[in-house]
This record gives C-alpha cells, structure tokens and sequence, in this order.
C-alpha cells in the first residue's frame, strides 16, 4: 500500500511534496477511496482538520482550511470587476469555488469539471457542495475544461480556473492554447484567475507560465496567500485581463468571509524578493 | 522511539503540528541526537532541506530555507531604526539571527543562548555559526534570556527573541515580566522583535500576548510571512517600540538577502481577517 500513502494498517494518509518529505494526517476513517475514469479519488476524515479530499495523493481541500484557497482564488476578480455577471468556473469539484462566487448577485455560473465521480463524492462528504448545485444560477457541465472552451460559443464576465496540477487529467490546463482559448472567450472587461501552484516547490513552473501568459494578456499579475494543507503552506494565483488592475479595488467583498479582507487582498499583490522577476511588466 | 517521531529503522523524522498531522522528512542520516540539561537536539539531513536541527522535536532550521525566517525576523527592524548600533540577540542559537544583523555595520551584538550545546553542535553542522561566532562584534553569553535581561546594565537600540516554543527552557520569553524587562532596557529610539508563533495553530497565543504587549509598549504591530518548513508554513512577529512605526521604512536593507524586500515587508504588516484583532492600536 506504499503508493497510496497510507501506513501502519490505513492510520495514516501522507502527501509527498517532494521524493522524501511532506505532509501527514492521521486518519480516523477512509471514507472513501476509489478510482474514477481519470485518476484515484479519496477522502479521509482527520481528527484537527476533519474531511480531507484527496486526488491522486495531492490534498485538495479541507473542512477545517478550505476557505484560505477558495476565498483568495475568488474574492480578488469580484471586487476589481465592474460587473460580473457571467462566470465560468473551470475543475474544482468539490465546489468550494462556486460556493465562494454565489456570495454575489451573478446571472449565470457554468462549472465545468471533468469527473462526475468527484462530483458524487463531494456532494455527499462537502455539505456546500450540495448546496451550490441547487443553486439556480448555477448549470454543472461534466466535460473536459479544454474541451468546453474550445467549443464554447459564450462569453464570460470572469473566468477561475481550479485546475489539479499538471499531472493527469489536467495537463492540458497548463498549457498556453489553454490560456489563448480562455482570452477568446472573455468579455470586455473580463478577468481570468488561475490557481499557478506552489511558489517554494514549483517556483520554475510558475516562472515558465508567467512567460507565455504575458504573450497573451495585457495584465499579469500574480499573487499569493497561505493554504495551512498546500506544500510549504502558500500558494500562488495569476489574475489575467486585458485593462483591468487587481490593484484598484471598486467593489466591497460580500459578506460572511474569514480569510479575505482588502488587506489581504493588498498584501497577496505585493511579492516577496523570490517572485520578483513575477512583476515586470506592469504596463 | 514513537515519541521520538522516527519510525521504520530511523529512517524518518516527524514534526507534529497537532496530536495527529504535521510533516515528514525521510533522513539520510541523524548527524546529532542527544539530550544537553534543557533540551533534546537532533541534527538531521534530508535530501531537500539538507540538514535540519531539531530542538524539542520540533523544526528549528534547515539549510534550505532558514533565511525566511531569519531575514523576516531581523530586517524589519533594521530599516526602520535610524541608527541601530547595540544590538541584543535572546535564543537562537543556531545564529541564524545573528547572521542577518551582521549584514548591518553595527558596533556590538549580545548574543545570550542558554544552552552552551546547542551551539557547540550548530557550528559544526551550520557553517554560518562558525563565521558569527569569529565575527568580533559579538559577544557570546551562555545564559538564561530571562536572567541575562534581569540583570542587564546596558541599554540596545534592537533587540531580537528568537525563542523556542513556550514549552521547556523558553517558557519565561513568552510571559509579561519578560516583556517588561526588555523595555526597561531599550535604548530610545528603540525596537523590540520576537517570534510569535503559528498565526493559524496559535492564534489564541497570540491574542494572548497583544493584550499585555499592548500594556508595555505604546507601538505593538504583529506580522507574518511565510516559512516553508514551520507548522502550517507561515510565522508571526510582534514589533514593540515606544516612538517607531514598522510602516516607515528609513533605511536600505543590506544587500545579499534571499527573501527580504521593501514589498516583503509592506507585504507582512497587512494583516488578514483572521488576525484582524491585532491591529487594532495605531496610535
């Protein structure tokens, strides 16, 4: 059972975030481990942060930390964005980003997620998820995200993309047709954000994104903020637009958040010496 | 040896940031593993991190990443004081700390650790301890934080606690008498900065200590910034001062820094939802 990460008869769940260190959780049951069509789906309930859902091996989200990734992927597009009214949100089926973006007086949400069976799955584990799915705004598409967009004949407000990371089902959303794909289908103003993964362990992915993104957006800028249950505890984001500045703020949050705030908001923008080279052309 | 965290032949050494999760590192080889009269010390080398000394069983520093934590602890102070000349360094024995001050043309650095081993087995595992301890400006005193201050007849333009967690020798550095103490002895204009702990698995320590930081000093700013290797993988800071605002940067900071940066700094004083409560005395 090495592969799977758990030891010592299933009381322990592990995340490698490199060959030879990361994280562990010991597990107070497996509530749910199995392969889908498009890769090994799990979830683990822990003592300290209670459901954790796993897909192939990489923690995706918690019931005690979710609302660190969810809120700082989402919040930063409502707030600088006139009016979004029509929003597209690609993987992330555990639906936390969704949950995040009805907090607003949107028109339409497409959620697009490739793996029916995480939907299932998460609908039963993550309260919230079932509840975005009754939410009449909101219209699930099961279909590859790639996919979606290239036949896509709408156009969007604002556009998160919450992808897994470049392994298995997701490669393709890592990709520059990807992001050219994403550009094409945007509104006037319009924001993409994308999840860019980890600025300690993936920092020369992060670097090699940056590049093709700035071919194709006017506006790049990206940003952290902590996730405790991410490698190294911080994760990075790219706000994407042809005229909109993630810096001016015009919009009050909505309500009933615990992470996000317009300091926090400030403060993910401003990038430390490492990430520097992140922040050049500010045009 | 469960309750040392190794497991399987020695072949891996855990933190535990709960009862029931923290990290792993798989080890290529314990370099240092014994009880000095304060503490239990490991020196451990793993693949990534390289070598990481433990103290307590928990992670005091890795070569890989201990400048975050160093440089987020000591440059603040640095280019906000306008002339930090006598300098006090409280714990750390591994010199991180006092490595970063020396960056800085200063005239004197006290360097008071407790535990005379913890820097005999530094120097021969962290290189840069060597070069601190050669350095002629400081002084090395083998004593107990809380006493060595009790006792002082010198006044610091800055001084620095790097404590280990409120649980053996540490546990007077995170008391209000503590505190006092090192006001009494703080030159004007002068700057108090210590580490606080996990903003999100201590937050109630932390709001603990703002309420009476609040009652000694007149300036009290908490910041945070990220530390790969630290539970949850960020830290906090209090900066204590009677006249100085940690916002007002007056100084460049030394060259050669990894992590630090005037947006590094800007960055770590804005302070999300969660930590809200500890910005409530701008005066």
């Amino acid at each position: 059972m090495k592969d799977e990460g758990y030891k010592s008869f299933w009381k322990e769940k592990r995340e490698y975030h490199t060959d030879n260190c990361g994280l562990f959780f010991e597990i107070k049951s497996i509530l749910y481990a199995q392969n889908s069509k498009f890769q090994r789906i799990e979830v683990v309930e822990n003592e300290y942060f209670g459901r954790i859902l796993f897909l192939d091996g990489l923690v995706q989200t918690t019931e005690r930390d979710e609302y660190f990734y969810h809120e700082m992927l989402v919040h930063p597009a409502f707030v600088t964005h006139p009016q979004p009214q029509r929003v597209l949100v690609i993987g992330g089926g555990d639906g936390g980003v969704v949950k995040e973006v009805l907090r607003y007086p949107v028109e339409k949400v497409d959620f697009v997620e490739i793996d029916e069976k995480v939907i299932r799955v998460c609908q039963k584990y993550f309260p919230w998820l079932k509840k975005v799915l009754q939410d009449k705004r909101v219209e699930l598409i099961l279909q590859d995200g790639f996919e979606y967009i290239q036949q896509a004949q709408e156009s969007y407000d604002i556009i998160l993309v919450d992808s897994s990371e470049p392994v298995g089902p997701s490669v393709s959303l890592h990709e520059k047709k990807f992001y050219q794909l994403l550009r094409d289908n945007l509104s006037q103003p319009g924001i993409v954000v994308a999840q860019m993964g980890s600025p300690f362990f993936h920092q020369d992915e992060l670097f090699r994104k940056f590049e093709f993104l700035r071919t194709i957006f006017k506006k790049v800028f990206f940003y952290t903020s902590p996730v405790p249950t991410y490698p190294a505890g911080e994760w990075s984001y790219a706000f994407l637009s042809e005229t909109i500045d993630p810096t001016q703020i015009i919009r009050r949050p909505a309500g009933g958040l615990k992470y996000y705030s317009p300091q926090a908001h400030q403060r993910a923008f401003l990038l430390p010496k490492p990430l520097e080279k992140l922040r050049q052309n500010k045009s």
